[in-house]
Formats: C-alpha cells, sequence, structure tokens
C-alpha cells in the first residue's frame, strides 16, 4: 500500500536530472533514509533500477573475477546474489542452510576465518523464508580479515532496525516498495566509509557503467557530473514516503511493526498454525510465514482469501512451495486491523 | 514536457509485478512500442531503468570478452557506447569523425568489410550534436559478414521515424522522456530475430542479471517467470504516454516535428546563425544546434534567457562546448508556438 500523498508527489512536474532542484531532492533521500537505514555513511543514495539492480550494484563494484566470495545460503535471494557473482567471474563459497534457517555466531566466525573471502554477504531480511539474519559476528568475523560485507536489506528497511553501522554492514541496499511504502523503481544502497575507500581506489572500472558506483558517487556527492538520467518522478515518491517515515517516527513505526507482527503470530498460532520460523527472535516483522498445516492446500486456502476476502497473501516457493503461507505487514499495511481481518478470513477460509 | 494525462496515470493503485493486469498492461506497452520503433519484432519491451540502462541491456547480451566490436564514433554517446564494451571485455574498433559529421555509405561498408566485427554500434540521433546517421548502409554491411547491429535511437524515438525494420537495426534502445513525453525511468529496446535467435542460443549468461535480456524474455514473452520487480508506476506512465501518440498519429507527429524543427532552422537562419549540422538532411528535427556565433557568449545567452524569459536551453559540451546551443523540440514541447516564442527570446538574448 502507498500513502496518497506519495502518489500525488508523482504529479510534480519533472526537471532536469542536472537541475539544482534535483539535486536538492537528492539531497533530501539522502539524509532521511541514513536515519531508516541507521547510519552516518556519507554514501547514501539510491540505484536507479528496483531492488535486484541494488544487489546487482553492490556485488558488480566491490568483486572482481577470481575474487573470494562468501555467501551465507539459506533462501531465494542468498541464490540470486550467488548468481550474480558468479557472472562476475568471483570465486563463490556458501554455507549453505535449509530454507528459514539461520546461522550461529561460532559457525558463521569459523566460516569466514576458514574461506578467508574478499566480500561476504548475507541476507538480514529473507522474503522468501520469513527469516531475519542478525549480521553482528558475520560482519566482525569479515572485518578481522579485511573483507567487506554484503547486507541484503530489501525485506526489512522501512520496517525494522536495520542498524547498518551498528550491525557493521559495509555495503548495504534495498528497495522501495516494501518497508518504505512507496512505488518499485529506485533501489536505496549505503556504503561504509571502508567500502567507500575501497571504491575509490578502484583502478579498474567495475564491469557495469550503469551501476558504477563510482560515476554515481561523482553524480550525487561530488561535481554533479553527469552520469545518467535519474528517474526523477520515481525521487518525488521516494522523498515523500521518507518524509511520511520521519513524520511517524522511526521508533513508533518499528514498534507499530513488531506489534503487529506479534499479534499476527499470536493469532496464527491460536488457529493452530505453527509459524516456520521457529526462533521468535529471528522471525521478521515485515513478513511472516506460516506452515500450511498438514492436509490443508495452500493454493484453495490462498484462493478463498482472494475471491471471498479480497485478500492477497502469497504462497511459498523453491524448497518451501505449499509448505509456508507469506504474509506481508509491512509500511503504510502494517495495521491492527489488517491482522484481525486477515485472521478472520484466514480461519473461515482454512475451515471451508 | 510531459501531457497532465501521463501523470494522472501514474496515481493508479499498484499492483503485483506478477499480477495479471501488470501483463496486460506489459503487452499493451509491448504492442504500441513496436509502432513507434517501427518493427514487428516480437521483442519489444523495456528495461528497468532509464536510456543509459538500455544501451547496458544492450552490449552486454551481445557482446563477450574478446569480441571484436566496432563502434561509429562522432559524438558522446558513442564514447559511451566504447566504454560499456570495453568493460565487457570487447576488442573495440572505432571509425572517428569529428562531433557532428556522419558516415556516408561507402566508408562505413569498407570499415565494415575491413574490420569484420561480431557486433556494430552507432547512434542514430546523436543529442550531443544534433546529427543524424541513416544506418541502412550500416547494417547491410554488417549482416553481410553476420554482425549484429545496435542502434541508439534516445533521441528519436516518438519524435522521427526510427524504422527498425526497414534499417535493419537488431538492436535498437531508447528512453522514455524525450520524443515519447513521458518523465525517464524505463529504456524502451526491440531485438531482430536475428537478435533474439542469437540470444537464446545463449551458452553462458550475460554478465548482468539485471540485465540479462534471455531471463526479460521468460518474464515478459514466455512464461512470466518471476525476474524482478519492475517498476509499476513506470510502465502505467509510458502506456499512457503511447496511447497519447497512437492518438495523434504517427505520421502526422513526426510530421509535427518535421515542421517545427523546418520553421526553427529557418528563423535561426534569419537570425544570422548557422546550423552545425550542414547538411539539412543529416538534422534531428528532435534536437536543433545552431553554432554560437563569433564573439557570442553562450553562457551569457542561455542565462539571459532562462532568467527574462523562463526558457531553457542548453549548450555544447566536450569538442562543442561553447560552440553550439543545443535546442530541444520534442514530443510535447515541438509545438509552433514554442518556436516562436524561442526565437523572439534568443533575438533580443543575442543582442543585449
Amino acid at each position: 500500500m502507498v500513502e496518497p500523498r506519495v502518489y500525488e508527489a508523482m504529479r510534480q512536474p519533472i526537471v532536469s536530472h542536472v537541475d539544482p532542484y534535483f539535486f536538492q531532492v537528492a539531497e533530501d533521500i539522502h539524509r532521511l533514509l541514513a536515519l531508516v537505514f541507521g547510519t552516518r555513511n556519507l554514501f547514501t543514495m539510491v540505484i536507479s533500477g528496483t531492488g535486484s539492480a541494488g544487489m546487482e550494484a553492490a556485488i558488480v563494484n566491490f568483486t572482481d573475477p577470481g575474487a573470494r566470495f562468501a555467501v551465507f545460503a539459506n533462501g531465494y535471494f542468498s541464490d540470486r546474489i550467488t548468481d550474480i557473482a558468479r557472472r562476475q567471474g568471483a570465486d563463490v563459497v556458501r554455507f549453505e542452510k535449509p530454507w528459514g534457517e539461520t546461522f550461529g555466531e561460532e559457525e558463521a566466525r569459523a566460516f569466514i576465518l576458514r574461506e578467508r573471502p574478499a566480500v561476504v554477504a548475507y541476507v538480514q531480511a529473507e522474503t522468501s523464508t520469513g527469516a531475519w539474519q542478525n549480521g553482528k559476528a558475520i560482519c566482525e568475523a569479515a572485518h578481522e580479515i579485511g573483507a567487506l560485507v554484503i547486507g541484503d536489506c530489501v525485506t526489512s528497511l522501512g520496517g525494522m532496525p536495520v542498524e547498518v553501522d551498528a550491525t557493521g554492514i559495509d555495503i548495504a541496499y534495498s528497495c522501495t516498495q516494501k518497508g518504505l511504502s512507496c512505488p518499485p523503481g529506485l533501489a536505496p544502497i549505503t556504503l561504509s566509509p571502508r567500502a567507500l575507500d575501497k571504491l575509490r581506489a578502484r583502478s579498474v572500472p567495475a564491469r557495469s557503467f550503469y551501476f558504477d558506483l563510482k560515476l554515481l558517487d561523482e553524480y550525487f556527492q561530488g561535481a554533479h557530473r553527469y552520469h545518467h538520467t535519474a528517474p526523477i518522478t520515481m525521487f518525488y515518491a521516494l522523498r515523500e514516503a521518507l518524509a511520511v517515515i520521519a513524520e511517524e517516527g522511526l521508533e513508533k513505526r518499528f514498534e507499530r511493526h513488531r506489534r503487529n507482527h506479534l499479534a499476527l503470530v499470536a493469532g496464527l498460532e491460536a488457529l493452530g498454525l505453527r509459524m516456520h520460523v521457529t526462533d521468535p527472535a529471528q522471525r521478521l516483522w515485515t513478513l511472516n510465514t506460516p506452515r500450511v498445516p498438514e492436509g490443508v492446500d495452500d493454493l484453495k486456502v490462498r484462493k478463498r482469501l482472494i475471491e471471498e476476502h479480497g485478500i492477497e497473501i502469497l504462497g511459498g516457493f523453491g524448497p518451501l512451495a505449499r509448505k509456508v503461507f507469506r504474509i506481508g505487514l509491512m509500511g503504510a499495511s502494517s495495521t491492527a486491523e489488517n491482522v484481525r481481518t486477515l485472521l478472520g478470513a484466514l480461519e473461515s477460509a482454512l475451515r471451508a
């Protein structure tokens, strides 16, 4: 769900991508995004594409052919990270777990110290499983051996504390259409001083021009040297969506997401459903994954929900196909009323 | 300038990127874009990024490391093509001419037959110089040796007949914010059957995931297999902008652009200015480049135009810095009234 005032913002007349007004909008986005990311990083900006563009930009600027690239693999998007890193010619090593499980501090650390990668990637909030990965131990071990850490925050940003600085993530990216309640169209990205130094020291250009963060750095933060034409309307929308978040207040917003998530889980458990992610501390507040009860056809339930109640929830896919429901509660959609409505509808759909 | 109804279209509620309604919008875009491109190509779609994303997608999917890549270089965007092809590891050979000159049939053909590249790239409508390049001889020679042709149509699409099929371009791309009068945010792209066969026969994945046209082909035209989240609002905008074009009628639209371009040139010459592109047949109708007269400071003239008349025209850059004005007359902005207003304002700004 997108707030009406965000749609309204998109009606503002477009200006040139090198107009001072455009850079003012970009500066507002920079400042507000940094708050939501939980960072003081100077490089906090957006890529002119959707979430996967952020992922590709994060990988392509920091991964050279032959470089060792470690992936914590426990869901769909860690597989996509693997794919993109391999396309860059990286030597990918994976620590694999079943979808929905997470990595403990000791085992994460041991993996990194054993493999000694140049880059480590993990998914903080995995949309395909509903699992939250605490990244602190990963970042500490990576920094011990001089590696950079990429953190996928696509499903956490704006709905949960991402805490880029406190966690130690060097390159964090996200999307606009989930926790930020904005239409899709941009990929927020932030670089730690460590990552920025590495970027600026690059002697060989990144393989991608469009995603070249060194050039984007010069365009947005530096001399405003023309790089590409930015999708201005989406910048208007994102600035407005971030202003909505700032007005609500980050703590209040996160608490709202947490409370509605807990209410949903309690309601689901009262209906006899079990959560796929067993440890409550490792569940996303933005995306909930109850298991489909034995003997229940998930497609039928989802069909009833949409046809009889107008509510769309998603199914699992990959190893979790038919095994979990995926229920989004993010941004403007995370309300107590939505939780109540969904629980009532789900109860009747499961019974039918 | 963007039509109000295009802004209105962006207020439509967003739907999921795998919603049947989204694919209906994409299908409308496919059909209308094919008309504007002048093609019957099955693969006629958009990349989820701005114009440079289209350029990168065109190059990265058809250029393998070490492959010979020929560029007709006579402006800023052929240099960008060169840069992207080199980042892909291509062996780039360039036929260079001063900015604003174009390539004759015989010399273009001789260059291609001599260099025997796998891919040939040229800019049909060069924004930095105002020059139009007829691509027919280039395409014929390239096809004789089995090469694919990339044509940059960023400043022609929607304002001049691009004629992809009649010209023989294999991979044509453009942007939305010029001749299509839509906000920036998508890059239209079309592939000839020859290019599509080559794409589908690829055994090694392209180096880019986000721009992987093989996966986009499966997403849009094929099984609608999830690839990335498309910027839905921009799809709404583009469909509406293309509907505006279809309602005006392509021939009428092109004739309007031609007529206003000719009126502008006649007016500029009456003011004593000379056009940088000397051959009238090689001038863009969408972007006009009169030379800055001897002894005139182009910055002062442009400053007066914007401050006293609220009209923004652009200056030259690179080798043409301070040497030409760049006057856009595209899409909704190409009107007889705009031509008259500009000529009046320019006359007084030049005199002051």
